[in-house]
């Protein structure tokens, strides 16, 4: 079975919008067990999406097309479909009525404009919209099925659920069940992972391992296709569980969560799990530690406060750090971030309290301390340490992001051992 | 001259990621005069992309290719090339330079894994890699120019940038020149900024609009092509000052920046211009106003402090938040958001102060205040005032998002009458 998607339009190809809907339509067609093979995006020019639905036509069994159904001058989809087809577009009865319906239903009535979007190739049946005018369709050319929707997404994700996926389940079967397993990793470079992973091919065969970089973590993918008959899937459930034991076991302690959660959901779910509450105090992560704990739902749960600490006097004055350390050992020392993290736990009368202090850049550097130099406090029940780390990404934004990880990390540790 | 771009990998087909290298570089080809007639993706196969480089091959003049240059075994596309080109895959001593000394610099060792992105074919020319390990290349097939760039996306950027752009100025010359000018709009929907700006091509002949949503905001850009030889181009500056004051008075007062810069750039400018300090109070934003303030560099400079009080303990305690206001009225009011910017004012000892109280979702809302409800308070000099607004955009990382935005611009619109 091979599928394919085309979207077009003017807009996609001058960088005016992102193409979402064909990402949303590779998902969707992923769940029904069929696989993608390519994506196209082609300009509103009768002559070029004829060429490629000619193209697609011998080689694919289905495809599905977004946009250029719209009213205006710019939208030829059906113009050019038909002419791959080699037939005239006429009107559609039952697209006419749906129309009417539709603009009938808001009190509006329909213009002749609306109802040029009602002209289908001749052969086509109708794929009714339930969000807006322009009706979709469908059609076979050589032997391939292809799904014509408009390119607004809200119109395109109901027409695809309601008309669209009724019609590929009945034309291609359940198909082949795909279980994807996701590994989220910190602290290893794609390379070095990929290495640690070597030989997991010959290990699980039939198994195909991913990589994707979502800095500062990367996602390791292990995909399993499962053959669909009850016989043998308990033997694929045991080998994705072996086949994910063996990852985890050969990337060391590098693997944050074995289900694909953040960072900050894991560290959420232990303190939940442990009954325990934080505090932090932030200079250099700026409030971006506070923000991530906080895109967590029910973070309200265990997160209570963050101080925010840019200025010395905000370090002094609400996280108590001695202003003689400040004097001493200046903002970006061991000493401050560990006077912060233990100033904010008291603040906040939390169970923990973790802290940053360091220089994020572009500017802000010295020889001792260059640009993306952190130190990273921490203090919980009988615990108080602080260590400095010296990252450089090159750019203040992925500074923020490494510090930031890295010191929710120093606490994800903490609480297994707690 | 017919471009094209063609992104590889196996997670934009299976709907992991969506692809907006491609959307990047059709804005930037289109910066240069040059427009994209196709974008096709396939997936991390050699046979797959190895045909598609012959089919494009055999179209275009030019075309910019993306991903699966990493370490790992699923990065095929060098290969791929070579075939395609009929050559094998040599290390490129200049490749392998270039990488060592990005490795050195961040004090590294170079696995044999990353000595395999090295692996170029024969007759390929190398993009060096500044942000990256990847290094990319270009070659000829056919009379077709092919550039091979990462899919990381800021190191595609800047290999574009630095290495892929003044080649292309080369040998393309210097086509049109395109000006274009970015208005950074919040608070009008993307077809309501549409309307307002009604019959802008017929005023302005030759220049176009473009739109693109950057949730919570949009940007307008105006294309406005230049002939290029000098006699026209101080005519053609004056056009293009005067569509952009004419765009900037149609969108009112939703325009927070006519050079495209970020509503927290716009912030950070003005409270330097004016030399204030602010002091933020967020609940419901856990942060995320704190972050991005301090994602401007220099935002030391004027940021002194957010209090992230998620607890009501923490708004008592630090914010001095008056118990009686939270027990008669709860967290989610105009009267304690006023408190809290007072509050944290006073307690940085700032110029102003800003605060969000509120619920993010998705649950916690009640029939009085749904999720979506934000209270925003605000205190300068002379000027105490809160607010109470209803958004809801049905989820909790955009209802964060509009929170934040919406703070800002209070902020922003006090600090210009100040």
């Amino acid at each position: 079975m091979i599928a394919e998607i085309l979207s077009t339009g003017d807009e996609v190809l001058l960088g005016d919008i992102i193409d979402t809907n064909s990402g949303f339509l590779c998902e969707k067609l992923k769940e029904l067990g069929i696989q993608v093979r390519q994506i196209t995006a082609v300009g509103d020019e009768v002559e070029g999406i004829s060429h490629t639905l000619r193209q697609i036509a011998k080689r694919a069994d289905i495809c599905l097309v977004t946009g250029g159904l719209g009213p205006t001058r710019d939208d030829l989809t059906a113009l050019a479909c038909a002419k791959t087809a080699g037939e005239e577009v006429v009107m559609s009865p039952r697209a006419l009525e749906t129309m009417t319906s539709y603009f009938q239903k808001r009190g509006f009535e329909i213009t002749r404009d609306n109802k040029k979007q009602a002209m289908l190739p001749a052969s086509a049946g109708v794929l009714v919209n339930q969000k807006g005018t322009a009706p979709g369709f469908f059609i076979s050319l050589d032997k391939c099925d292809f799904y014509f929707m408009p390119g607004v997404p809200s119109e395109m994700k109901f027409m695809f659920e309601d008309e669209v996926k009724p019609r590929l389940l009945d034309s291609c079967g359940p198909g082949r069940e795909i279980f994807i397993e996701r590994l989220t990793v910190f602290g290893l470079h794609e390379s070095r992972a990929g290495a640690l992973l070597k030989g997991f091919e010959n290990k699980f065969p039939g198994m195909k391992l991913g990589f994707r970089a979502k800095f500062p973590f990367i996602e390791v993918k292990i995909v399993c296709p499962m053959e669909g008959d009850a016989g043998d899937s308990l033997e694929t459930i045991r080998n994705q569980m072996a086949a994910r034991e063996w990852a985890v076991s050969r990337l060391e302690n590098k693997v944050i969560s074995s289900s694909g959660q953040s960072l900050e959901q894991e560290v959420g779910n232990l303190l939940r799990e442990k009954k325990f509450t934080l505090a932090i105090a932030e200079s250099c992560t700026g409030g971006l530690i506070a923000s991530l704990v906080t895109d967590v739902p029910g973070s309200s749960d265990y997160f209570l406060f963050s101080g925010v600490t840019y200025s010395n006097e905000a370090k002094i004055n609400i996280l108590k750090v001695a202003q003689k350390t400040l004097e001493a050992h200046g903002a970006v020392h061991e000493q401050t971030a560990l006077e912060m993290a233990v100033g904010v736990k008291k603040a906040a009368n939390a169970d923990w309290g973790i802290s940053t202090t360091g220089i994020a850049g572009p500017s802000g550097g010295t020889k001792d301390k260059p640009v993306g130099t952190v130190c990273i406090g921490i203090a919980g029940p009988g615990r108080e340490t602080a260590k400095q780390y010296t990252f450089n990404f090159g750019n203040r934004a992925s500074n923020k992001k490494m510090f930031a990880a890295t010191a929710l990390e120093v606490l994800r540790r903490e609480l297994i051992c707690h």
